[in-house]
């Protein structure tokens, strides 16, 4: 297929990116998914100390390095959220919304999410709860949903959502100027606790409450479990072996998402290993 | 004990570093045995592209980087050659020649001998050839000695041996400026076979041969086995587990000595990990 990539990186943080530039010297057809921010953890440190080689330097200039080590190796980076993965034996079906992305080799590299749940989220997941907008948005036409978003990524769920729903809330859980279409209520509110009977009624907030159908939390990272249905998960963290392989041929996972330390240079040091053995995979797939 | 350090890092490569300005961050007394070059590898390295945040840059820049970020943090490093270390229960004694330190967690960034074995090397080794020289000089006082010295440092023990020898050749494996005592000669050829009967007897170079008592050979890194009697090897490198961990209590490995790939920045990133885990076991000891 002439769309196939050779390997798909979910995550620009230093894990995915280490990854990314490790298939890309060796000639490989990548994709990577990821923000353009890079990585809002970084963004938000105010100074790193123990990335060997960099000292006393704020998140933002450490991305800023990351930024130029890859745009001189002309790495882009895809600003699009992939909802779901599936194995299909020989290569990876990768779908954001109605698209679908195909890749021999997958390299998760996703963070880890620190925030905690919201009183009630996990008890209606499913039931109005959601972590992807744009996939059940269908069940929610002409009706109320809210939208809790994390990132500027999550304005564009935000709008595509909007043309479905009868009425969009959207609480935006960061600081800045919001691209959102006309008709979506902007809450600039805390969101406390998801109420409901059999399904979700609605969202207590820290000023007030939300009357709504459904409410979807976008956040900076998925749940890898969730993301690739299959994939074995030990101790909140993917399951990998010192290869960065994980149960499923053919991908493999780095930094945050695989275990502690959270640091940088062990995300970026595992992102490599990571990076190199789907090289590896992807030529020896070829080689058969 | 007054001398004791909280941690001793053997290697001075990225992963000794890494660990070290991990260590050094918390607080933790620590001691860093290398070299003046810090890695012999990363120096002669031309260009390196894949130690994210760094592109086109060469191995003594990046060395450079590496040493103004240790000096920043106050980090000295110990121009010693340990030749054993013990395991003594709560503690690490670490032998350099007539002096020992104690340590109460160890991190081993030895990295990875590439260089082939000699012809009849492995056949003699005990037997008139050794891998430290000022532990066995008592052996061959008056006797012909040959050091075969891959750097620098190996000119100090040259200068300890050639106290006791009767005659001392040095075969210099590098271009430098050497700082040798004047009786000491100087042979500029190439080592090929250890020759003898159940003792060394000769070595043979390309140009010639040298008849001699002993033959040590100084390299990089020392075997971690030889180093560490009872440290458990598995194909060729130190067996670690996701946190660092060796086989033996408070014993923790990072770098080129635990395994493939041998690339700067996994090196960096498992010496953040073994740092971390030293510093975790410092403070268990600690609260004991």
């Amino acid at each position: 297929m002439e769309d196939r990539f050779d390997i798909a990186i979910i995550g620009s943080g230093p894990a995915g990116l280490s990854a990314a530039i490790n298939a890309k010297i060796r000639n490989k057809k990548i994709i990577v998914f990821g923000s353009r921010d890079l990585s809002n953890k970084l963004l938000k440190a105010p100074k790193i100390n123990n990335y060997l080689g960099f000292y006393d330097i704020s998140g933002v200039e450490l991305k800023e390095k990351f930024k130029q080590h890859i745009d001189h190796l002309g790495i882009e980076i895809t600003y699009e959220r992939i909802n779901n993965v599936y194995a299909m034996g020989d290569y990876f079906a990768l779908m954001v919304n109605d698209k679908m992305y195909e890749a021999t080799a997958l390299v998760l590299a996703t963070g880890m999410e620190s925030s905690k749940l919201l009183k009630g989220e996990e008890e209606f997941l499913g039931k109005g709860v959601g972590y992807c907008a744009t996939c059940d948005a269908p069940l929610y036409k002409g009706k109320v949903v809210t939208i809790i978003g994390y990132n500027r990524e999550a304005e564009e769920e935000a709008n595509y959502v909007n043309e479905l729903a009868g009425k969009l809330y959207y609480i935006p859980m960061y600081r800045k100027d919001m691209k959102l279409d006309q008709n979506i209520e902007i809450v600039n509110d805390i969101p406390v606790e998801v109420v409901g009977e059999d399904h979700v009624q609605s969202l207590k907030t820290k000023k007030g409450e939300l009357t709504t159908d459904a409410i979807f939390v976008l956040k900076d990272s998925i749940s890898p479990a969730q993301l690739v249905p299959g994939l074995a998960i030990e101790n909140e963290h993917i399951k990998v072996d010192r290869n960065m392989s994980t149960n499923l041929k053919g991908c493999f996972a780095a930094g945050d998402c695989v275990g502690r330390p959270y640091q940088y240079i062990k995300a970026a040091g595992e992102g490599l290993i990571a990076g190199q053995s789907a090289v590896a995979y992807v030529d020896s797939q070829k080689n058969k």
